[in-house]
């Protein structure tokens, strides 16, 4: 299994290698989530709730299934996602008169509650979120975690009196995506989509992109700002200090298990899968290394060292099975625990414990005394490794390009992550599109909140400041 | 909004008058959970998962959907669910070969997988479960958290390699229900339900019953003890110690939203809802009572008190909107709040806080010293008259009749609780549907694990050791 040759193969294997998932469910794309790899998701959805909550979100609940009827009401949704849903026809014994829809995302489920919700100014701003599954009848080629057709994810829905407050509320998402991304320790690109390639019905859609090891970028999530797009249709009015009926101006964010598709991708290795500290069920793992030299005394230490850790808030787990250390290291080692911790009897005798950090394989020697405080270090040392180490091979990835005559052709070569392209753009459909269909690329989109850029069209060659991204994705 | 006098209306005006669900979704029975419901019912969640996790549960995450070959293969489940699933026929513009059905309990999802992750006697015992929503197509009128279509629920999965070990998975379960429903303050009857009324595929059924005030009894929960029904058409075998394969011995233990809706009914007044204190989002609400004399520090009091009650693990919140106290008051009754905190300037000069209970109504004062304890203790009395309140009910609501002539005849009266029979029966089929054609009560079961009960048949008059408990049910 080697990541740089492969990645694709290696990908497939470590996530079931690994333990986060079954992808033998007898539905394709469908995949159990096992014990382990539903305890990284569910630490990514715990980042989720604190930062939603923490900015003024409620957590709600809506209905799986949506009737026809609403589903339909904004023309460019629909007609967005018509290909891929999924239609509820029958129950028990009848026919429905109005199909319904297993939702793809929720603005139809939940914008004619929000226009019974929303009377006067004083309602909005409205915040909530929830922590659903989703689905999708994806066609192409299925890969767990990121291309699936049932999707764990979040949705956040916001609306508000004025354009100007929901562009405020772009900006508290995209601090939200940080604080979270940092957790996973992901880099990431924040660009406004292609009027082409925008979410259906959206005024523009922000685009968060990662860069996997093979070259391609990764959407992990995306931001939009509606404007009145879905207001309109479906009725969302309130009654404004002059006494006015205006329609609310809407935002959505949302980021899906794609996070943990991205972490596998992004830092693991040939060993397997390397977790981020603040998502890893074990931090620590103990080993005890029995000899004939004080056994009980190991045996002891390392469950007292267990116990240490596990007080002051890092997981641990004392790995006691009975057998081989190096059977034990290969399993944790795969499984990505970002610390190994291993006693032995010459460690007690040294005052210390040992430790192997699965990020970059150092070893050392924690003193006993200071065990909680010296792990602690290395864990939080490791976070800043990962996000240091995947933000150089994003850095790196980025090409500046001049001419179509630099674009690479053919084939993505996989092994090579230099395969970002930085270019100006004139913005026009024209010159995006020829762009897209004589190279292969795909025009991610531009900078969000960047600075001018000016140059000429690497298409028309017209003066232009806008910077644009492309590349191939996943 | 009177509760003894309409008992029925009562709860379907209170759980949206609380917050706790909107009911105007425009699918009927497929409600919306708001924040305030929501959180109430992840909270129940969070006791759900301590004590399966506490007890080696993995928790996984099953697809929704599930493929009709698969479904099919255990005769009477599907019999016993034909009626009532949802199905997904259509996906984009095709119509699926093979139909699609949408979960209504996860056995027939789950064990072709048990069926790949079982191989040795080492791998049982396997115990695993997940909280997810799952689908009834309900024809009978819908009632909020009560008989709804899209219904929240947790489910625990085990195989065991006898029997034996499967029967002691159902002790364990018990006490894990004893646990929760005690965080609940719910008391309940343990019910081997009849054949007849078992669940599909089940070798026997352990029904979870609670007392509603208007005299029926609610099923909160059921425990499953399956013998190799389900391994035997799912192929569930394992390599014993002897070298032969044997299929496993299976069980599961599901309740769900239903547990909200008792709370609901068992503990509300005609004020509202009233919380039990584990599962109350705000456990105390200070509420500041401004004067011309000292607002200020009666203000600051206020933002201290709520701060000292949380950093003690007391989940408060200070309502300093700027409205009538009084309007304040009624809004929190409404929502169930089970403490009330208020502090003016007299309370500052007395050194206290004052109280008042929503349980009991009952008001006075807590040193301002030892708020925290004192709340806690406050907290603690309240779920223990919650719970001698519900139990003193049910206890009062079973009536032992040695006669058909004492079963009450007609429509149940709803105003009166003492409506759940207990009598002697031989435990024939024959009986047992003569009793339940004659007199309108189902018979809910026998006692789990209760002693003989020597007596003579209701129905035939032959001896018998066998008690039943029969009722109205909602």
């Amino acid at each position: 299994m080697k990541k740089e040759e492969n990645f694709s193969e290696w990908y497939n294997e470590i996530v079931e290698a690994a333990g986060l998932c079954d992808k033998r469910y007898p539905i394709k794309g469908m995949n159990v989530w096992t014990p382990y790899g539903w305890k990284v998701m569910t630490m990514i959805d715990s980042y989720t709730r604190r930062e939603l909550d923490a900015t003024g979100h409620g957590e709600v609940n809506f209905p799986l299934l949506i009737p026809e009827t609403e589903f339909k009401k904004e023309k460019e949704h629909i007609k967005g996602f018509d290909a891929e849903v999924y239609w509820v026809t029958r129950a028990g014994e009848n026919e429905l008169d109005v199909p319904l829809v297993v939702r793809p995302t929720s603005e139809t489920a939940m914008y004619p509650m929000f226009s019974l919700w929303i009377r006067s100014h004083q309602d909005l701003p409205l915040k909530i979120y929830q922590i659903v599954n989703t689905f999708r009848y994806e066609t192409k080629q299925t890969r767990a975690f990121i291309r699936v057709r049932e999707i764990h994810f979040f949705e956040s829905h916001t609306c508000h009196t004025t354009e100007e407050d929901a562009q405020c509320q772009i900006e508290e998402d995209i601090e939200i995506l940080e604080k979270i991304s940092r957790e996973l320790c992901l880099p990431h690109f924040l660009l406004v989509r292609t009027d082409w390639d925008k979410f259906p019905g959206a005024y523009y859609t922000v685009g968060i992109d990662t860069v996997m090891p093979n070259g391609r970028t990764l959407q992990i999530g995306s931001i939009h700002h509606y404007r009145t797009n879905f207001s309109v249709p479906y009725d969302i009015t309130y009654e404004d200090l002059d006494g006015e009926h205006k329609h609310a101006h809407q935002t959505t964010f949302g980021m899906s298990e794609r996070l943990l598709g991205a972490v596998v991708g992004v830092h693991g290795d040939d060993k397997g899968l390397i977790l981020p500290p603040p998502i890893a069920p074990f931090q620590a793992v103990i080993i005890p290394i029995i000899s004939k030299k004080a056994p009980e005394q190991v045996t002891d230490a390392c469950k007292l060292v267990t116990d240490i850790l596990n007080r002051s808030g890092i997981r641990s787990k004392l790995d006691d099975r009975n057998e081989r250390p190096g059977a034990k290291y290969y399993e944790w080692e795969m499984r990505g625990a970002p610390l190994r911790i291993e006693i032995g009897a010459r460690d007690l005798e040294n005052g210390v414990v040992s430790f192997a950090r699965r990020d970059t394989g150092e070893k050392g020697a924690i003193a006993m005394d200071s065990v909680s405080a010296g792990t602690r270090m290395l864990l939080d040392d490791i976070s800043a490794t990962l996000y240091a180490r995947a933000r150089s091979v994003q850095d790196s990835s980025v090409t500046d390009i001049s001419s179509l005559k630099d674009v690479p052709k053919g084939e993505l070569d996989e092994t090579k992550t230099d395969r970002i392209l930085r270019m100006c753009w004139c913005g026009s459909p024209e010159c995006g599109h020829k762009f897209e269909d004589s190279t292969g690329f795909k025009i991610l989109g531009t900078p969000y909140g960047a600075q001018a850029f000016p140059g000429k069209c690497i298409v028309c060659g017209k003066e232009s400041e806008k910077q644009a991204y492309a590349a191939h994705t996943m």
